[in-house]
């Protein structure tokens, strides 16, 4: 079986946000897996996916802080043309990249208790985000 | 052929492992595989999985030294309740990544001669850590 | 329908390269995918993949100049045998990764308007770099 389906995310502000809830309920034909994979991929160079600590919105918030200072705006960059959050934010996206590839069990991500779906946003303004879902397996 | 499969990997200590031995004993299936894909899942958010050089033990040792520098404890974190450990834990395994896709080819991993797989331990006690392998091909 | 396909890639200055035409070219069969997955894996620890902005050489610059200032070459490295630019593009492959599984819709790498596959080119003289492309779908 194969599935592909584009997911739009809605504009979020700059930050870590958890999506899970949004993916899986965009994918109903994940029940009709018992084993298989789902590959998220995020269509854009400065936003991206992660997988972390679904409970706590302090994590985010120092997730957030953390990128931030290790990529500040304030840097040597060239490519200043589209805006002081502009490179940051394509050099964060790498770091963190642009695809998560989950393992399906029954019907369902089989992800640990405490891992949840991450839309890293690094733009101010970045707008909604397509993601293009590709579910296969048997 | 699609086989999924639990590998529990033994406590180790903060630090980075290599695990390619423990984890390709795990998978016997591995070698009915002519060509396919092996998916390797890590279901935590302080631990994480990477691929580099499988020789030197010096290596693993700078890999420890460089995330403790990059991302120090002494930091502005708030999440501080579960230990000074814990938030560096959470952003050195988005930083590695908590799966690695590898390629299988005539009943092995396809890895370079120099590639291992490296379990990062990011808690001091981080406990055994759970991986879901999943293996596809023909 | 799987196909496995080893891609040479010629030899780079260190820095960031746009590949995506070269890769594209070495994998003709991904226009007989309607859908499915292209999984591109180094088989090397000192250089590695990422998908970025694929328009402006400046952001690739920047790219280059930020890697080296986050994993400098002088640090409290210990594994120094093979020159100054070794351990850190060690470090640099991993934040990185080794591999891109991307999605193929009707015959094509179905990537943002923005996205370009990178060649991350981490030694001085690297040489020409092995990949291993992996297709699969229907």
């Amino acid at each position: 079986m194969w599935i592909q389906r584009e997911i739009d995310l809605r504009a979020r502000p700059r930050g870590f946000h958890l999506v899970t809830d949004e993916v899986v309920g965009g994918l109903p034909e994940l029940r009709d897996l018992d084993i298989g994979l789902c590959h998220l991929f995020i269509r854009h160079t400065s936003a991206s996916l992660t997988l972390n600590e679904n409970a706590s919105p302090d994590v985010r918030h120092d997730f957030a802080t953390w990128f931030d200072h290790a990529v500040p705006e304030d840097f040597a960059w060239t490519h200043t043309l589209e805006g002081p959050d502009d490179m940051p934010a394509h050099v964060k996206a790498s770091l963190t990249g642009p695809s998560l590839s989950l393992p399906v069990r029954r019907g369902r991500l089989a992800l640990g208790t405490w891992q949840g779906v991450y839309l890293c946003e690094h733009r101010d303004r970045g707008g909604s985000r397509s993601l293009l879902a590709t579910l296969w397996g048997e």
